[in-house]
Order: structure tokens, then sequence, then C-alpha cells
């Protein structure tokens, strides 16, 4: 899993109907997760508020790991990291 | 998922006959995705069109959230970014 | 996928026997499709020519949609794109 | 697989519920692993302490081989590499 | 596909017990291969040595293709490649 930052969210009118229900995150990965800077859009069902740090599954475990199998989703939010943690030391 | 914006299409006569009937879209991720620019060629069986922004699916969850589990497709168009939204703040 | 243009193929006698029958090519990714130059090895059963271009699906696109579920293929050729098109614009 | 040394660990109080009991590390990828320095978040089941090398598979291969097949995580530590080998030579 | 040449071996005692039986190799993949240098660990179950060149299959080819589905392995020599080729024309 990878460590980012939840910057914003993002609306979909016009979508996949497997997807209708989801909440879009946009995740900025921290630096030390890859050599340059990168956004993502992760499905968010465990309720991460804009501000927090999150952990992020990626691939077939996005969409098997939370219950959506047939949707096409290839990133979620996994779990919030707990303040007070500093993963660059 | 990934965000990019179309910026055209592709035809290819002689394919694989699971890729028969599909539209091919030219899809340019927004820098802030990736370190550097991209293009990746994406199925598309939601009516984007050229100059719109659209969330990208990669990986299994293309073939198998857009009900094409056995054709050889690695990424899909899979919702339309309503307008107005800025994805880079 | 990304398109890539075919330049070789390669030889492997000694490989793992459900790769037996298969013909491996050179793929060079077009620029735009990467941020630097990148080659890989793709199966082809489309009969892709050396300097054509093609599509190519990576990941487990490439087996299950060639027919291959149980070999270890990653990478495919699934589309010969049509000449005269210009996915750089 | 990749190789990697343990750095930290990482707790998620507010999860998805089928993390529940992981142990989550933070690895740094060797640099000869990654034209960039890396880190991740692994889960892992075979006890390495901070400090150690591992092994760290990624993909369907960590959540499958791991015996979490329905869980979502994308990375898993799957061996301690035994000390006094040179993996840079 | 990538190819890569096989520059080590590597051994992991406390390993997850599907791994048991595998040999770990280093392969270091060829620069056209990648926009930077990189190595990475997979196993071997076709007897490649040490300075040859091989193609290794990444993701979940690498364990179905080698008949270890329920195994935590990403990575697979798969083949070895033919001596006198020059994939980097």
């Amino acid at each position: 899993m990878i460590i980012g930052k939840v910057v914003g969210s993002l609306f979909s009118t016009r979508k996949n109907e497997k997807l209708v229900g989801n909440k879009f995150m946009i995740v900025e990965t921290e630096k030390d997760m890859f050599p340059g800077q990168k956004r993502l859009v992760a499905i968010d069902n465990i309720g991460a508020g804009i501000g927090e740090y999150v952990m992020v599954a990626q691939g077939s475990a996005a969409r098997i790991g939370c219950d959506m199998p047939d949707a096409p989703i290839d990133a979620a939010i996994v779990g919030i990291i707990d303040e007070g943690q500093d993963w660059s030391k």
C-alpha cells in the first residue's frame, strides 16, 4: 500500500453504473512513496476526510478487498493513519 | 484511477477478435498524475468525447469492470468528470 | 493499452513449456507513452510485422485475453494500428 | 519481488475490517531496485524486525499468497533475506 | 515480459512457507527496458545460470504461469534468451 494525503474529492455524473454510490477522493501520495509527486483517484468507504493521511491499496486488491469485485476500481482508501506517526524517518 | 483528457481516437482493423466493437481513445494523463507526461489507449463505453476529462481504471479492473472479463483490455474510461472541478489544488 | 513499434523478435529455446509455440516480439513504446523510452517483449498472435505500430495489453489481460490463462505471459500485441494516424497530437 | 529494508511500522485504527489483525511495516526499497528511492507499506506475517532486509511481493500475489484473498492488500513481506548477502554486485 | 541478466541469487531462510523449494535469482533489467537501471528478484524453475539473459514475467502471470497460483510470487524467469541476439537495435 502507499501513503497519501486526501486533498479533494471528485464528482462524475456520467460513469460506469457499477461505480454509482461511491465517493471518489483525490489522494496525493507522499514524496517518499514515489520518485516524483503523484496524485490518484481512490474510492473511499471508510470515511476519510480531506487533510487526513491514508493507506491506499491499488490493483485488484482495491475492488476485491472492498467487496466490489465486478466494479472498475483500481485504487481504494483502506485505512486512515493514526496521527502522530512519521513514515519518512 | 487516474485523471486524463481524451485527446483522440485510434483505429485498428487487424486486432484480437474480442476487441471488435470497442472504441479506443487516446487519453493524456494529467501532469499531477505522473512524474512525467504520459498517454495511453483506453476503451470507452460511456461515450466520452474529445476534450473531456475522464477517470481511467487500469489493470484487471478495466476488463472485469466493463463486463469483458475475457478481453485483452487493461485500461478503460469509467467516468466523465463533471466540469468546473480542480484536481490540482 | 500502450502504443509501440515492433522492432524485432526474440528466440528462447529453453523456456516455460506453456510458452512453446508463441512468437516473442520486441516492442518499443512510443515516447508519448512513457516518461522515458522503454522496450518490452510481447507475444504476438495476430501477425504483426517489424516496423508496424501496435497496441500492447499488459498484465492479466495479456494471458486471459489471448486464451492462455495459465501461461506466464504479461504482455501481448492485441491490435495493429491502422496507418496514417497520429497519436501524438 | 523487490528487496527493501524495514524502517518502521504504521498504525491505523480506522481501517477496512479485513485488515484487522495485520501488522503494517514501512519498507524502503533498495536503490538498485528502482530509479529513485521509494517507500511502501507492506503487511508482515513472518515477523520481520526493523532494520532487516526483506523480499516484498506486490500485486495479487500479496493477498493470495498470504491467505487473505479477499483483503485489500497489495504488498506483503514474504521473506527475510539471510545476512551477509550482497544484491548490488 | 522484460529482458534482464541474471546477476546473482538470494537466500532467505525465514520465508512464507509456500516459497520453500524455490530458487530466488537477482535479475538486472536491461537499460532499454526501463528509464533507469533496475533489479528485481525472480523465481527460477527453468535453470537459468548467472550471466544468462532471460525473459521475466511479472504480476499474476508469474505465479499462475509457474503452477504456483497460491504462492506470493510476482516475478518469474520464464525463458532463457538464445545467444547472439540483439534486442537494443
